[in-house]
């Protein structure tokens, strides 16, 4: 016997990426398409926050012409969040109230659309049909430009902003080597990647031959060395003219402590990171008196869907359609993972695997993805992300010539339970 | 009687853009259109200083493929300079030395694609023909991001930058937006522009309305007050949940020092900014404990030829086309200037204007431009530059996703002179 329709909850959590909304798109569209299963998609105001503050946007009021154009925008539109959940044994109220809202909106699926962080909260979210009788399905969306889930073959969000930085390496490439002659001849661009170097890898994809950019990667997979790095510089500006260095933001030294100019502290406690390439600069300048400039990418990479991969884009809609089809087939605490089947012409399909473990692991460059002198990639590497970045998806534009996307008209869903109280 | 078909030589000076190849492409396919007058376009290596050097492209060896290339390949594909040639008074051997390469290739015309300053290098090589008997047709073609030329509605490579900031800033928003409930609130990106604000003015473009980003802006023409600044972020957080900060690299405090953190000074003695996102950032989190992230856009934005502006490509290689068409009439020492006919729709067409005072004088931006509370720009500048980031022009990519640019077969015509011997 089918059981009646129940309603879904959807949550973004974590930094945003420039598709993640593709995946929204996913979720509703598919969910939609099936009224015999689901009602409405509820997403959580700010992510797993509005959830437990029932600020739920109940996305049957946009249009379906709004919804298409989720595909093509950036940012996390109803609110992402950093909250981390805590265990059911640290923190049961908070699972109590998740059920309570749960109830009150009759949701039978919740979709949490994140990195390793929330897929950890989606496992434990998972158990609660198990452990204390409420059923509900959880569902984990992939999603981070860090490429750092294991278990996929990437993590949507990444192949754009890998597209990016390939093609802003070919781009100023192409500017410093005419002016190096009278004017900058070393120019270094930060890059986002804290723990794992896969977007500063994604860079070396602009590279044709050893002349071009970039002509040196920094990853924090490899202990850096002043001496090592300045001179590698001067052997490029030696060669070619001028050196491209694009070094990830968490470069670290021989001790593991980051690189980083930045002493700011976030409220987590986490160095609040996005100094490297000053602090580079500062070193190539006072080691060799070449003029240096740099760049910091900041949030101009991970918000850059004016030039997304089609390819990600179209991973990241199917990542959030499969994770609708796999909860109305009653999949539970499971991830939707991307599998490769080739790699020219690339081909993939999606299939949900079991969140156990995934939280806890952090996939890093491989040691035989980095080049021996640890300042570049290998041909495997090359090979694993040329795929990713195939296929331009512009977007479309107003008529004022900036980049249209959804304006959501954003009606809460009445409130029906007491306000929340956080446990602290 | 039309004298016999002469050569010319085309030089590229100074910071380069996204689109100065546009203005070679329309120089040089227009040339090609003439051979009753120009015989082939000799490209100056390096710029001016392949013209000291006799280091001359010959471009008849590049296809029309690679030639109409060249309207989608950013950065300056001859090679640009920033080496500034004396007056012929102070410097005659260097006068002297233009000749000898003029007459060893039969040079005809000069057009000189740059700044302020290869207007004044210009308007000294046109008096030549005046002064020196060697008859010479100079014409100026006028670049650069940070339209501060005199005598134009605006300056090819301008819109393009306009368009990537206005677009940044747009992205960028709404990936904040998204997170501020738990994450960053506010968000720094450092533009270029040393003296004159045009580049930040259009991050405006993106904001509809004043809850929109950017919140504030920061111009060179107005001196930095830090409390104003901090209560303005401070207002912006409570009023929208975050702050989005667009600041010119130039920013000055009340005594006309430059903010920026940076004190490395170039071998021109100029100090080389780009440090003053980083300072903004501190000073915020140290006021108000906010988290803070900054971006420093550098040459990603000079570079971004995969988001021109679709005007400013076409006036970029109009330019070119209509300083050909000049020469041939008889011009000489004349800059391109583009006229503008109408707001709504934009309609332009170019003209020539005599060098006389063009080089000596920089346009900021104008005081009704800048709205009262000095941190943001008004109706009349929006009107003004609205419609100079209109159209997309993303070029074309290549099979590996990346995109695709002119790669010059680059023959060096034969050399004739002995070797420059530079005055010091």
């Amino acid at each position: 016997m089918q059981k009646a329709p129940v309603n879904a909850i959807y949550a973004q959590s974590g930094g945003v990426t420039s598709v993640i909304n593709a995946s929204a798109c996913g979720v509703i569209e598919t969910a939609r398409r099936h009224p015999q299963h689901i009602g409405t998609v509820l997403a959580g105001f700010n992510g797993i926050l509005g959830v437990l503050r029932e600020e739920l946007i109940d996305t049957q009021y946009e249009t379906p012409e709004t919804i298409a154009a989720l595909r093509q925008t950036p940012g996390g539109a109803f609110g992402s969040s950093r909250y981390v959940l805590r265990s059911p044994q640290r923190d049961p109220a908070a699972y109590a109230r998740l059920i309570e809202v749960f109830k009150a909106h009759n949701i039978g699926y919740f979709f949490y659309n994140g990195g390793n962080g929330s897929a950890d909260t989606c496992e434990k979210i998972a158990h609660i049909s198990r452990d204390m009788g409420y059923p509900i399905q959880a569902i984990h969306i992939p999603k981070t430009i860090d490429n750092d889930i294991v278990g996929t073959d990437c993590c949507p969000g990444f192949g754009s902003v890998a597209k990016y930085v390939a093609t802003a390496t070919r781009e100023t490439g192409h500017d410093i080597a005419s002016m190096a002659s009278s004017s900058t001849k070393v120019f270094i661009m930060e890059v986002m990647g804290r723990n794992a170097g896969w977007i500063a890898a994604a860079s070396a994809l602009a590279q044709r031959t050893p002349s071009e950019p970039p002509h040196i990667i920094l990853f924090p997979e490899v202990a850096f060395n002043p001496d090592t790095f300045v001179s590698a510089v001067q052997h490029a500006v030696s060669a070619h003219g001028y050196c491209c260095v694009v070094a990830s933001e968490g470069v670290c030294d021989s001790q593991g402590r980051f690189i980083s100019a930045s002493d700011n502290v976030d409220s987590a406690g986490d160095h609040q990171l996005g100094g490297v390439a000053p602090k580079l600069a500062q070193l190539v300048v006072s080691k060799t008196g070449l003029k240096t400039h740099y760049a910091v990418a900041d949030y101009l990479q991970r918000a850059a869907r004016h030039m997304a991969s089609a390819t990600d884009v179209e991973q990241a809609y199917q990542v959030g359609v499969h994770a609708v089809e796999a909860a109305i087939r009653g999949v539970n605490g499971a991830m939707v993972s991307i599998v490769r089947d080739s790699d020219v012409p690339y081909q993939w399909h999606c299939q949900t695997i079991g969140l156990e473990g995934i939280a806890t692991r952090e996939r890093k460059l491989p040691a035989d993805f980095i080049s021996s002198d640890g300042m570049h990639i290998t041909t495997q590497a090359r090979r694993y992300l040329q795929p990713l970045i195939l296929g331009e998806d512009f977007g479309s534009y107003d008529d004022t010539g900036l980049p249209a996307y959804a304006d959501l008209v954003k009606v809460m869903a009445k409130q029906h339970c007491p306000p929340w109280q956080p446990a602290d």
